[in-house]
């Protein structure tokens, strides 16, 4: 990491982010919900689901950066109207993507966490305008980006003001086609060793297939993450995007419960 | 390109751009000046440089998407209102970059064309905000980009009512370190097949050496591409970003005179 | 996997390798050993070493493919001869590297089990001289091959009538600089789908890193695999070869620990 | 480009290459020909279609490295006596692969260019072999190969004695998928910085598809190589291999025209 002058890397003591009960940076935190909000209906049945499987927050797009302008671009306010209900009903904080620097006060008040997704990683602005949020931050790095121009990121907000970075790998680019992406499980150690913030994994985008979400999710626990965001809906073949990736309550439940023993496994083995 | 439904790829015939007297889509078009806008010195001498030279348009950066939060982030409004008086100086219409969706409708006043750059060719709410500008939109490839990405991006803006979008290849990022960047020429005749948008090249960034960017710059030519974006300043050793891949004014002069011959030839190829 | 008529895809029992007492195939299998023999000395302690820690093979080459043709290429025959002699004295099962077709035959009357590595992986003419040995074959995967090729290699391999192949995921070639390779973890899970060949890990040459191999190790566990096989020496300082990824006894013995607590943890989670 | 003694970096005077009345390294050497050879009547129609077009030597593959086991392999020795009758029939010498270090001698025989492809850049034992061949060989590069591992390649075959090494740039691996391979045009003028020896492109495996060698073509003349080596066949629609990359005799005949005009056009530019 040459020429880097970070926050994140001088500080010494371990950040851990606070959301409400829920604490990220101890123990492994899983953050699971569907891609896109699409009615109140799903939103909340999921929500339940995933409650009761233990997930300790809700994640659910209102905004979505899509590749094509005449794909579904999320329901907007309606969705974090429909996310704050969800709130209510289960109790889990909620995490939703912000796209537009212009959007950050507003959205603030209906999201626990904000996430800047993989597209906007160097998306200046809005890396400056969340840097003046008094919410924590989910940065996802970039699908091209190396682990220093990530850090560099996380500084932008950190610069700002905001301590409270989450860095989430979700894959990068490769040439591999097998998997939507390929998840880059060496950074979790990596940023251990560089940078005193967060770190959380994205099985389902980095692989893009229901299938390998839970033998990823099992090696981020065994690698040191600190925890996972996971796509999750109640009826994954109804899901508007990301179907593929998408697990079904009763997968997630039984996912859950492999992941809460290994979690209590390498409590012990430190 | 499956699942697109294109503006781009809908029209048969091909899109001719005027900025001015200047003609992007017919002939070559090359885009010459130093990466960011410094003092009005170094850009005005830099303007007239290029000028002589035969450089059809002046590049300059007054926002700088930077890497880190703590590197030089450009002179902003101050800059424009130097890049206003290189072009009163010299004639040459203005290329420059937006970085905030907020900034769109005031930096239009002082731009001919908007550049969006590689790490906001997915800012789907900058896309968004230049498509209802009107100023032509030179749309830089992402650096992890596919070309039906892009090509996607396009179409944000053109469905927004402007149609005066020129594509920029500008290197992509693979395994390869010699170069900064790998020039994709490729893209060239792949986007000739594909679209009847203008595509032009910029090999200062994507090999990031000056010693290079003649001979990427003949290949453009020769592959069929509408122009060439370049990095040029008077004086490259003291140029605060970019350094080593920047053409000094001679080293400009001497390109340009192989390029126009090359231009005249390829017209006669036809 | 399109166009495959795979062998490997065509069983469905799951293959398990027998090597002396060592079974691939079921449970974690350890490989370790110095990258290559520099002499007995330091051949037969470290061997002692990572037998004590409770390593099932022994790895060390005697044939170095090299990058340049001026860096030390391997002892050869005598490499081979120093290998028995640790056999002889720890019991452990040698695994290593063949890279000329005419060497198999030869090679063969040293090592238990034959490598091919990365660089030899589509090294066809090879692949077929290994399918006629009767020795289990360790395929490494090509640093830039997708998993199709690389069971198209295994199916060269089966083809020639030698059903002992095991698969070894030692990284793939991206952007990212951190680490020498990027572990392509994912693999694992995904070739669990596709082939009933048992799959290992090379945490030592995907990261390129000493500090990240225990999490790498760690991550393999949970995530599936059959088993590793690492880089240590008695004295990584004095390595000839890959001297920053390479663990010594001490870090090997700690890690050891922490893995065979694992394995048996996942073996009660199934 | 660290750590390096070539002898391609230490002599100043540039490599020419002589096969027969052919030059390498001066002036601009067309190489075509089928991927394979697949009957006697194709190669000799083909042969002869070349050689009518301007072509300089005939390629054609007789030992044919396939993803799969089950793929046509290539006719061998038959493939070899066959280039050798098209050669008594147009005069045009032969570039043919070899993949195995055994075949090397008497492959020599027949070929009067010996050729390394992509996936056996790094098979040492073939490079040792050829180095001490009486025949030039050109070294494709691998396709996840950066130059300077690549310039090591032709390093172990100038060291066996053998200086008569072309380089061959084939198009690199990235996620881009819209081109079989990503041409690194940058390539040419890096490697003119670097070696002495000679630089050729080949268009039809870097691009995967016939509608863009033409352009690819023009852009390696601007660029500066020294030649390119195309897939014609007399009829693609037929050809075992390659067929979506192949062009038939009216179209390469039809590029032979413009690029014997850009040739000229470039000497007189220098």
């Amino acid at each position: 990491m040459k020429n880097m002058r970070h926050t994140a890397l001088k500080e010494h003591e371990k950040t851990v982010v606070y959301v409400g009960d829920v604490v990220i940076g101890e123990g492994f935190c899983v953050i699971a919900g569907p891609c896109s909000v699409e009615s109140e209906k799903q939103t909340i049945e999921t929500a339940i689901a995933v409650k009761k499987a233990g997930a300790d927050m809700l994640r659910g797009g209102a905004f979505k950066p899509r590749t094509s302008p005449y794909a579904f671009q999320g329901l907007g306010l309606k969705g974090l109207k429909i996310l704050k209900k969800a709130k209510e009903e289960t109790g889990l904080p909620i995490v939703t993507e912000v796209i537009d620097p212009r959007d950050v006060s507003w959205v603030s008040e209906y999201a626990d966490v904000l996430q800047i997704g993989a597209r906007n990683m160097q998306n200046f602005s809005l890396l400056r305008e969340v840097g003046k949020a008094r919410r924590p931050v989910l940065l996802k790095r970039g699908m091209n980006s190396t682990i220093e121009e990530w850090l560099n990121c996380a500084e932008y907000i950190l610069d700002g003001g905001n301590r409270d970075v989450i860095l989430c790998e979700r894959g990068i680019r490769t040439f591999e086609t097998y998997t939507r992406n390929t998840l880059d499980i060496s950074a979790v150690p990596a940023l251990k060793e560089l940078t005193h913030l967060p770190v959380i994994i994205d099985p389902s985008h980095a692989s893009g297939k229901a299938s390998l979400v839970g033998s990823l999710s099992m090696a981020s626990v065994a690698a040191g993450a600190d925890g996972i965001i996971v796509e999750v809906h109640k009826n994954p073949s109804e899901a508007i995007c990301d179907r593929e990736q998408t697990l079904n309550p009763d997968e997630f439940s039984l996912m859950m419960g492999k992941i809460r023993m290994l979690e209590k496994f390498m409590e012990g083995c430190r």
